[in-house]
């Protein structure tokens, strides 16, 4: 860390600062410079930095090693390919993950399996457990959904996700799912984090409303330290003060991230946009800012969804924007999965 | 709710979507302008506002009615004033909780828990489950930590207040603490407001760190729909794009939430702000700006904390501050609980 | 608009708010549902709808016109092009315009309009007068650098567009670039939005760092109203939370602004990025997702730059990216300008 | 400036950015660590920090200078006391600026003079030129409205201050005024600031909506640079994603800008809550959190205000608040100026 001194800092606190860091095993090197005095202290992490902060003749604290290790691309130098049965994300392919918001019933999961799979999706998607705002909104079909979701998956072929929303949901999805999904709301829940890591499992993260670069980093941390290496990002938006869009898609994230981590990255524009006509244009920017995929919603009756009918597509949207991906893969020097 | 529809409506679309809202049980008046026409639609409030905005014809949808009932002051007038104990907070009076950040060690929450009583806290807070950004970091003693915050309380006639992280630990914790904290990145972890809720026990419930108001009243509706009328919501400070402070603390939702709420709210000026000296100075405007209530962190040696030592108060700083509130208490025409 | 009354609103207060609006040319509608009542009101949009909302019993009101009128969609179906020069922006076209931050020297500005143009630019950018957050910072060559500029868009047959930002300015301008670029940070300095719309000139209007779609439309407003119908937007990013991206390139602004206005939209995701690597990958997304071209800073040698070396292109990288845009547009059928 | 470098940079790359940092006057000190290596750099602050972080072989580059000398705590120790006539702003005293948003007419003003003097207040407000977001809106009575302005401020023995939003203003209203004030639309208007700047008058500084509070301070630092001591900063709400409120008065701020600087801060609850009953709560909060005043819109008739008649108190409401400022200021061991 770098410790940046008052300029009028007394003899006997910058001893004593330097004896506190020293026992706290970090290696300090004092700079002196004409407008200010910088401590530089390599160690071993163990310190809050704003416990550095508070001591006297201390102006400001600054971390300069990751607090994430096994996410970081310095441990590693090539990209992570995170299969999922024989679907593989990263490393250069662009894979369609495509359902609906939420598994409805039987008929409605197998239909949007057969579609989504014909039109080039490798993975299908359904909500079983639903985080909704309001108490009162549909909550989904639990287990129920679970069975019906992994019937499809093996009708068609395709590995299933679906989001878990507590630890005690863990041993009931394990036996229907093939990839766990972290919603937004539940990125920080460490818990969560915790219980799903365990599992080993893949596990699709989707970035917090709020939530920092750095932090959905260590929610990837956090799944990697307690036992599973197949993570995968998604990038879903970030709140913002602007009210037209439902959230603020980051794309700029993502060359950040593939820099900072050697996970994989996809996009999904449904919940980014909440609105059908904006999920084809930020799906193509999406890929085209480096994306390793998509994760799309798909209802075959958007109109009568009982959950984000508004931002699901039509069967033949999503053809066509399948059709799209194909187009631009080549441009980007990439290939569909 | 009210529809705005486009200018150049087909009388077609606009005949169907009288239909479509009369089958979901609205009634339905048209308002002619000059450059727009606009449906009022009054009704059960069982359609998602975007699927009405995906009809042919329409241009935006605006919602009218609150989504909380339970929580608005339309409900209930009066504001409530929930009792933990013998202390209640909410109507007219000032409630002070303090206590260290994390129980670690029977000596350390005995102390605190004499000294904050000492100088006028009515509450003991202390957490054992400890939600942290870091993997790495410490996690807190878990029921070990509870053991001793229940003994501290009953030593000292202090009701506990401590957080919950996980659905599976309500059981375990109801044995030992008089109210459950949720904290701001749980704030919208459903199942655990489900959970909670369940339990009829009084609820700290923290504001999300993303969220607008409105969520956070939605979050107390979860937690009263499923069972507790006990809620006092806490702010505690808001991400936005200053980088200076940890986070900005949102007292501008104070007179906002007391207006459409009749919930008591309670200000955390130590997790507001990070900093042990930036606490003094927001805790006195949190209580002019309305607040119902203080929860502050305290230990009897911030140096040697093991989380958040950075932001707790030494012992006498907080006897000061608790002297300041009961010298500003007069002045808002208020008294200390 | 729409004023939600009070559940209990007194007969007096709502017939005196009825009065009260009928008094300012609106057309008033009841719609009395079970949980609340509403007061559709049509009219000629004189009142702030603020002092609406605090006459006795109203809850809440709500606009339903759009401020902007002339930058409306509503008002003008068709795509606007606009034509500088020979350029023409909007209308399916991809246009490019490229230069150096600032114009430094006469080489620097001819050398860099030689290669942007041969790589496939159709317009020069180069700042004269530029807005530094600091007083120290190098603040341009003023009215010698517009002239080397307009040297060197006549050199090579590219229209120059350069940022103005004073009022001042306009008549020195006038006689040097072919169009105006309004800074983000000037989005909202009404005079000099005045001044320019005044001249009647073709102007390239930067979002402001938190400027809300809507009021990025109403600085459009502000233009046109007092002259100019020639408005190009320009999406440059947004002020967040986020800490690791200079800006958050929010591309989903693009396919809402197409859809609210006729005015063509850009994107700069040099200044939106900061960082030369990141400008790619977002200029390819900024054009996936709809915009009518792009404004890229490129250097002859950026790491001698006198203001934003680290975000210039170096010329191949500019040759490069124009290659790649090239292959782009064919995916989403359009053409380079 | 500290540069983190990356793992594995090669030892030609360190030698090379050795010398560019010597080359630009640097000391450099290199810091050896287990994870990571650092060059700890001092000189004189003459290289943008993104040229450095572009060099091969650097990760990360942080500036640990503060861009601002002459609004910093550094440069002068104790606080600045801003002399307006025989008002002085800072050092403790707690002073009251009150008067309508926009100056309407002599009567208007002349009423709103003597009723807030008589409640207290030392200074008038009033604006002649407004920067409204729509060019349809009353725009002010310029300088009729300086005249007005000034002649009551005469007649009640009241320094003046009002909004000036162009360069070409500048001579007109200094005839008018006892110290400008610059909006929070203008705060980063360069051209503006260094007019204003020159003049050498007291200046109200109002923070931007969405500006760091460095940005705040440098834009001091450019009024300072330019010729005047006299600042007087003034909080007056970002812009957050909350919708509910029309800013976030952000008071923790106030603490912050007192630590790192030494110019007076006052706080604008009126623009922060844009709304009147929300006022009140806030007035009280900025003066605990430790501001050294206000700045308060009061209207004789705020129901007939032409502009912002919302969030102008009723002079008896301006009474009270005075009054309830007073009885605080014991409490908080500061006096009423």
């Amino acid at each position: 860390m770098v410790i940046i001194l008052h300029q009028h800092i007394h003899e006997d606190d910058k001893s004593r600062l330097r004896n506190y860091l020293q026992d706290h095993g970090y290696r300090v090197k004092e700079i002196i410079g004409e407008e200010e005095t910088i401590f530089g202290a390599v160690g071993p992490a163990v310190l809050d930095i704003r416990d550095v902060e508070v001591q006297p003749g201390v102006q400001r604290v600054i971390p300069i090693s990751k607090p994430y290790k096994l996410a970081s691309r310095e441990l590693k130098q090539q990209d992570t390919v995170v299969s999922i049965g024989s679907v593989r994300i990263g490393g250069g392919r662009i894979a369609l993950i495509a359902g609906p918001c939420s598994v409805e019933s039987r008929e409605q999961i197998m239909e949007t399996a057969r579609t989504v799979r014909d039109a080039g999706a490798v993975m299908l998607r359904g909500g079983a457990y639903k985080p909704r705002t309001s108490p009162y909104s549909f909550q989904g079909l639990g287990s129920e959904g679970l069975k019906y979701l992994r019937e499809a998956g093996d009708a068609y072929g395709l590995p299933v996700v679906s989001e878990i929303v507590s630890p005690q949901h863990v041993d009931d999805m394990l036996a229907f799912v093939d990839m766990f999904q972290i919603g937004a709301r539940n990125m920080q829940n460490f818990e969560l984090l915790k219980a799903v890591g365990q599992t080993g499992m893949p596990v699709l993260l989707k970035r917090g409303l709020s939530a920092r670069i750095e932090e959905w980093l260590m929610a990837a941390e956090y799944l990697m330290a307690h036992g599973t290496d197949n993570v995968v990002l998604c990038e879903r938006g970030i709140r913002t003060f602007e009210t037209y869009t439902r959230n603020s898609l980051d794309l700029s994230s993502i060359p950040v991230v593939k820099k900072l981590s050697h996970l994989p990255v996809i996009v999904d524009p449904s919940h980014a946009t909440g609105i059908r006509e904006n999920v084809m244009p930020m799906a193509m920017a999406g890929v085209s800012a480096g994306a390793d995929g998509l994760m799309v919603e798909v209802h075959p009756d958007p109109d009568h969804a009982k959950s984000d009918g508004a931002q699901s597509l039509y069967p033949q949207q999503f053809e066509k924007l399948a059709r799209d991906i194909e187009a631009l893969c080549p441009v980007l020097h990439r290939e569909l999965e």
